[in-house]
């Protein structure tokens, strides 16, 4: 099936192939006639995905579009005050080719005009045996993800008609911008605009800016994020030449032309967008180009001002753990502790990004929870990405929960804040589950020290409940005590049913295999509580590993006895499968209820 | 509990108080004298919470900060066109003083220079007896969400020593910006510039802009959400007068200074940031004000390259319906048939923002699956805000599934994207379970027409499949046939336990009560099914309410039959009991997988 990207941008292609404003920059090659009906656009995404219309294979001068990249290249280079003593960052409202430099200090307005561009093509220095210019071309191609050659012819042509160029860099030697040879200076800059690119070649120039600089497909760091970060502030105030205010007010994203007809504009963490057509503007801007941009920015929302709406709030829900509790089966007893105290432990489910908006609205929401509240789970698993801020105040938020005598605790599988914690002070957690045990655990030591036994006794198994105290003598006396060691495997997957077992101290756990033969837990059961019930028919077979979580013992009501019993005594064999069977459905019910839950609460 | 960002603005303000270059703009109030010490910072967000430190409630002069709510008052009141003949919006890199008009039109280059400001101020006429003074006070006053005054003695203060904005009010004039009396206009905008604020109030307007124009906390639209659009364009090419480069480069926010020595930035979608403190710079901008806005930016990643990235991809997981099946109870059969068909159906789950990036994943995803997809269920049910890019590509790719046959099944419960479909051809359903019954109910009628009889026999049932023929027809002779309509109650919450039922055709939905008493459906049961099981003790009273949802014929075993059959043939009896515990927990760890699998999935 077609992307229906595609066919928008083939839609636009289309309606704005009907524009037939503007004249081509006369390039100054022999037999290298300029095709002002070339039209192109393509879109790429910062994971890689290239969309594209028209004639975007074909090649075309980068001209000025080169000046940004060659401007972060320099900034990478040496670093944004070096950069700086040479080119201000100011807008200068002015032509590309005005001969503007500061009264004071000499310095070109901005990287994005020729006097700027030159001066920092000076900047550039050969390394490791590469010239500056094989640098430049290099960067590019890393940048585009494909190797990029210069045009020789171009560079000679563009060289012959360079009069006002040669001034301005004899221009900048005379006030100290430029410290080796002018005539260096220009030849570099006139060759980086000669480099050849294709649409796609842009865009996926722009999508590697988008991506703070490395190429999303091949995955090479080409250009320092923060050389990027500022190469892209000085597009959105000086990148359409005179046209800036109206581009950012229009479009509101970082952008640059080149008089080839190439426009590039770059939506920062999210895409880049390239259109060629050869006619330009009184400004010297692609007019089919800068149409596109329009039109592209406003249906698809790419302005600055809407594009940053996003994670006004991190928190998905805040509730008290008996909403989801641990898989634990707990005694009725340790039940009623857990729920007479729930609002002592809270969950803060987060979602989307933790940047801004979304880390304030965590700090207030803990910030703000009750003061009988002695322990927050925060959980990040559906958290995306962290800025700073996150990593600065969160820990800062535990440091003083802990000063209250409070726990913060992390739920964070991916690692995306605990790094920032203390790890002696703070709780991490790759589960949810864990966590959740890990308050009930908790609240159950400091709340109901007597609800949790080392010991059940048997006659207080929940299972058991229904029968009278001379049924339950009579089973009891036909199991048989088993114990386990910490991490013993109790039942194997496919043996044989072996019977019920009544654990009476300890904990085991129930583990299972998914269709690609992942093992996952179950379950944890604890003291109070029966295993083997999954199996409770004599042509079954185990389907679950059963493992003892701590040292374990439990009465074991064998298959053996069972049958003995339904052979001796079937009256009290109905009463037995009845309480089992009523044990089950309780459990059924919790379950379908739980689920239900669930269901209710992740829709929003 | 203190907010550590609370904290974390307490440091910034410590630091730059030791800040103590720059002089304070000389008020010409008699008595009026400027404490060069007082500062302040306050963040608003948009949804209207405040953090502010230091002289938050000591009030000072707009001065050029009301040039930016003007031009979106202007903007509001005429449209971009009237305002764009006007006053242009490109960058000056001026003083604020230049005498700066555009050579041709003699427009002022924008709205943020005096020039500017006088013409916007020339546009905004009185209405509905308001003169335009009163309107635009009135209108900060709705940004700021309290009543704001101008300051009388300021105004005839600054009219003293006004001739340079006096003479370029004529200039205005002599050109044709300015229509009316260049007198009445120079004291709109003399007056606006007096009305005094607090850095809250500050904050407050900001996160007003932030939110599109219309206050957090009052809920007043003060301005059209386009025009503020534009004057954050604006304000980002030419919001700091010379030094605007620099602070996109260095802030990346819009933002405004007044020579008051406040100064506002504005993060679309996310807040407010106010900064007041006399002494300026070279440029008229706050010492303090550039320097704390500076920090905030870089620490909490403010700058618009930083929080733009956000939605990389809306796809939470794609997986086949069998994966979370519906809570219907199936027959054996009709399990395989879905279980051989599942891939046919696929649920693609999302979160996040569907702006460019978001869209754009989850159209390349529906355009990827594979050829034999015949249903896709998007579950929009954790999606935050939608884009218009989303609104017409998502419509469009229904269509196209359509058209080939396919089926694009939306969850929407919040309306977010629904009103965009044809309703005739899209099916929408709030809840998840419901969207998947119905692809279920679609894969069975395709692909298992003989699975899914009208009428599953007794000896069919799942729950009986234990027990020989022998005790089978022993048990069934025991059964009542028992039938109900379609909306039927079949037992009530409370009531006491009536027996089994086995569903022989039909179907029924079991309802429970969460702790706030509202109502919602636990399980549908079909035919193959039993009910009542969840009360099966006879001290036990039914804790749901069952309710036919179609014509719904079974069988019952009563309580009565029950105890006859316990007492005439209890060897038989047990094996009832037997066969009904282990249908109890065959469902029990279908239900614990089923719970283990969605937790899994839900960790990213």
């Amino acid at each position: 099936m077609e992307s229906p990207i595609i066919t928008y941008l083939r839609g636009v292609l289309d309606e704005f192939s009907e524009l037939r404003d503007g004249e081509p920059y006369p390039v100054n090659i022999p037999g290298g006639a300029i095709d002002p009906d070339d039209f192109a656009i393509a879109l790429a995404t910062v994971d890689g995905q290239v969309y594209e219309v028209g004639d975007s294979d074909k090649e075309f001068l980068l001209q000025s579009l080169s000046k940004p990249l060659s401007y972060a290249l320099a900034l990478s280079d040496l670093g944004t005050e070096a950069v700086d003593a040479k080119v201000d960052v100011e807008p200068s409202g002015d032509p590309f080719h005005e001969m503007s430099l500061a009264e004071e200090t000499g310095r070109p307005a901005n990287a994005m005009i020729n006097a700027g561009a030159i001066a920092i093509a000076s900047l550039i220095k050969g390394s490791g045996g590469r010239s500056a210019i094989r640098r430049i071309v290099d960067t590019y191609s890393a940048c585009a993800g494909r190797t990029l050659r210069t045009n020789g012819r171009a560079y000679q042509g563009e060289r012959a008609i360079s009069d006002r160029n040669h001034a301005l860099a004899y221009l900048l030697s005379s006030v100290g911008v430029i410290d080796g040879r002018p005539s260096a200076a220009l030849e570099t800059y006139l060759r980086q605009c000669t480099v050849q690119v294709t649409t796609r070649d842009l865009a996926m120039i722009g999508a590697t800016l988008a991506n703070g600089g490395t190429n999303p497909v091949t995955g090479v760091e080409a250009l320092d994020p923060q050389a990027v970060e500022r190469t892209l502030s000085v597009m959105m105030t000086s990148g359409m030449y005179d046209d800036a205010g109206d581009w950012v007010a229009r479009v509101g994203m970082p952008a640059k032309s080149g008089v080839g007809g190439g426009i590039m504009a770059v939506l920062p963490g999210q895409a880049g967008l390239a259109v060629f057509s050869p006619p330009l503007d009184q400004h010297g801007n692609s007019v089919r180009g800068t149409a596109t941009s329009r039109r592209v920015s406003q249906d698809m929302e790419l302005h600055f001002v809407r594009s940053a709406r996003a994670g006004r709030s991190a928190i998905r829900s805040t509730h008290t753990i008996d909403r989801v509790p641990s898989r634990i089966r707990r005694t009725e007893e340790a039940s009623a502790v857990l729920a007479e105290h729930s609002q002592r432990a809270v969950v803060v489910e987060l979602s989307g990004d933790l940047f801004f908006a979304g880390t304030e609205s965590v700090v207030r929401e803990l910030s703000d929870l009750p003061d009988d509240v002695e322990m927050a789970v925060l959980d990040l698993r559906r958290v995306n990405e962290v800025g700073p801020l996150a990593l600065s105040v969160l820990p800062r938020t535990a440091e003083r929960f802990e000063a209250e005598g409070r726990q913060l605790i992390l739920v964070d599988p991916d690692g995306l804040i605990d790094h920032a914690f203390d790890d002696e002070h703070t709780h991490t957690f790759d589960d949810h589950d864990l966590a959740i045990i890990h308050c009930e655990r908790t609240l159950l030591e400091r709340y109901g020290a007597e609800s949790m036994p080392a010991e059940v006794p048997i006659e207080d198994a929940p299972a058991l409940a229904m029968l009278d105290a001379d049924d339950l003598r009579v089973i009891t006396a036909l199991m048989e005590p088993v114990s386990y060691d910490s991490g013993e495997v109790i039942r194997r997957v496919g043996q044989r049913f072996a019977g019920v077992f009544f654990i009476l101290s300890g904990a085991v756990s129930t583990i299972a295999s998914d269709a690609e033969g992942n093992r996952f837990r179950l379950s944890t059961l604890s003291a109070g509580m029966m295993i083997g019930d999954l199996a409770l028919a004599d042509t079954d077979r185990q389907e679950t590993t059963v493992k003892a979580e701590s040292d374990t013992r439990a009465l074991l009501l064998s298959a053996d006895a069972i049958a003995t019993l339904e052979a001796d005594d079937p009256e009290l064999a109905v009463r037995l499968w009845r309480a089992l069977a009523r044990e089950a459905y309780v459990r059924v019910d919790a379950h379908a209820r739980a689920v239900a839950a669930r269901i209710r609460e992740t829709a929003p």
